[in-house]
């Protein structure tokens, strides 16, 4: 029943252990699956946590208690459960959250704001709160896992587990960042994956790992999008537990705070990544690069106009180097932009420029390159300085067949 | 090589003549089809005309002098190129254009800003000016046709022609308003139809027929979507000949305008619907109704939303009543929404209410509802007097099928 995985997957990284996290899984039975949905990682006392969160104004209880327990810095536990989004399940759903923050905050001898938990699956039923005692009894006699299994435990329609790796010298002492992530559709800007987990060894202040991990996000969780549709769970949790041993980083100036910064950053843009490589039905990943935007934030909102057009995505699906759906989607944006100064490429040859077909426009290269597995799509909007990346995948009748019938 | 009309498609419906309204149809050849693809309509001296034109800031040519014209209020003649939008086709693209007006103002003995051109199909080609004006030549020698086979030749992917009809009695004269418009991709807010023309005999004021055409697309063509696409072609225009010797009509004060005002609104509705209906892959016809919202505006949004939503028009496809992807799509939304206060139902059975699901939520009659040719989703957001109706289709494979392989 386990969907091949798809044509853009890539092997799972080796790991290193990260001292202070220790990940276990167990069955809940949230489905009726025969496999772990349960995933359980306990925290060193001291980590320091940040969270970046859904703007789907009807997020879950997770999201919303998730949101306050990151403001106050502090971790001892992160669950995450696995067919069950509990989203949209009222008091009840709130109370279940509450119940398994109650049992692992008695476990560990913590306050319950510090234990975090996650859901994800089917909207609208409330996570039975029998099942969620049981699987947490289970998880806390289990022995600890590899990453590579709480990957695959965190998934639903998910078809590889995503894991990502980086490392950094901060203040002599090597750290190293690692992050888990699953997908992979309700995948749109705004917190784009569903959700993703961060676990360095490091020593951050919380006030600055929160100020990375959302500067990180900017660029590349909220750079993605498979089908531009924002879930009511989406998630992204960092967890620093010091156990590395260096000094405490607060800020730029401390010494290694660039590069733990630039791991940190390089492990979100490979699980965002990860993620548009397990779209729904995808079978191409698409980067879309935007130069010569009015500003920065204004090239992002036009490569996401063109990442979200199912036109553009539909005629990558065909191969078909259909440069005029670009030109549309640039148009629709609602952004600045000057027709008659518009070019549009694919793969490094221009199909266009200055608002016109070129002359000249040989389709061969740009046609070969769009039966690659890799598509670039260039627009250079010729006003201003402003640029931005996104990714996306593209769209197919794979991702018609998965969503039409998901609950069944 | 005809695909078979859409499964939601309905017969064209008998037309009266509209005086002071001729169409005529010839092949200019755009494609390699053996159809007719040039719409030639001549309209009396005196025809007053009113317009509304896709916002996407990478116009045609066509929608840029268009717009202008409309302004004039004053129209002679409609020239339609099916096969090529000549969109995003520089300066070349424009000459085409002022070398039909020009052509069909010197046939008529009218300014060229008389002349309304459109144009469909695919971006990024000049309209070949000889094709058009052998094109020309021809449609002008062509007997008369039927509205119905205007409205055939207007179309590019369109399954079936699509028209409509309304009358009023305005002073006691009975005037008659008809309408034919095609799709079907590419289909959005902010002008969702590629193309629609209304024709009436009443004589109305220019400035009138621009107020009530722009109000009535509020609330008709500005309310669908097929794929949230917005094209750089999308136009509508009435033509008021006044043939009927109506006392023109001014303001809503005149005997008979509101009965004309609802008569075109009627024709605006009725064209927009069947766009939805042969939207491309489409077999469920959805209309999303909100209510409870903070302001009308704030729930036509919600209704796109919803109604632009992959996940949401996948389950549709599906037969799949999964309101929580309704629910997310409303949070998605950015409109003001509590997610406790929230109702969702499906022909018209809530499955949930106040942000839980029922207790006593028995599916059968929604499974069954979901079954059928026609859905409706239903939306209370329980905080306002706010309310909006939106139409869309599903989401299918036959979308990408078609998309995939468009140009080709």
């Amino acid at each position: 029943m386990t969907p091949a995985p798809s044509p853009l997957a890539v092997p799972f990284p080796p790991m290193p252990p990260i001292a202070g996290a220790v990940p276990r899984i167990a069955r809940a039975g949230y489905k009726d699956w025969g496999r772990c949905d349960l995933t359980y990682v306990e925290l060193a006392p001291g980590t320091a946590v940040a969270g970046v969160f859904t703007r789907n104004v009807c997020c879950s209880s997770e999201v919303e208690l998730g949101r306050e327990q990151a403001r106050l810095g502090q971790a001892r536990a992160l669950v995450v459960n696995a067919g069950n989004s509990n989203a949209f399940t009222g008091y009840r759903g709130r109370e279940a959250v509450e119940a398994i923050m109650a049992q692992v905050a008695q476990h560990l001898g913590c306050p319950p704001s510090e234990v975090f938990v996650s859901s994800t699956g089917v909207i609208g039923v409330p996570l039975p709160q029998d099942k969620a005692r049981a699987g947490l009894e289970a998880v806390f006699a289990a022995q600890p896992c590899a990453w590579e299994d709480a990957a695959a435990t965190i998934g639903t329609t998910d078809t590889f587990a995503k894991g990502a790796v980086a490392s950094a010298v901060v203040g002599g002492t090597a750290v190293s960042v690692i992050g888990i992530v699953k997908g992979s559709g309700m995948i749109a800007p705004d917190m784009a994956t569903m959700l993703g987990y961060i676990f360095t060894d490091a020593a951050v202040e919380p006030a600055f790992l929160q100020a990375i991990l959302s500067a990180a996000s900017d660029t590349t969780f909220n750079c993605i999008t498979v089908d531009s549709d924002t879930s009511t769970s989406d998630t992204v949790l960092a967890f620093a537990t010091g156990a590395a041993g260096n000094a405490p980083l607060a800020g730029f100036d401390d010494a290694g705070a660039d590069a733990f910064a630039a791991a940190l950053h390089d492990v979100c843009r490979q699980l965002a990544h990860l993620v548009v490589r397990d779209g729904e039905g995808a079978q191409k990943f698409i980067t879309v690069t935007v130069t010569g935007a009015q500003s920065d934030e204004s090239a992002r909102r036009i490569g996401m106009a063109v990442a979200n057009s199912p036109l553009v995505k539909t005629a990558v699906a065909g191969g078909d180097a259909n440069w005029g759906r670009v030109v549309m989607a640039v148009g629709k944006a609602g952004e600045p932009a000057d027709r008659d100064r518009l070019s549009i490429g694919f793969g490094g040859t221009w199909a266009a420029r200055d608002g016109q077909p070129l002359p000249d426009y040989d389709e061969t290269p740009v046609a070969a390159h769009l039966q690659g597995r890799e598509v670039d799509i260039e627009v250079d909007l010729g006003i201003g300085d402003g640029r931005a990346t996104v990714w996306t995948c593209d769209l197919t009748s794979g991702y018609i067949a998965i969503n039409a019938d998901y609950r069944s």
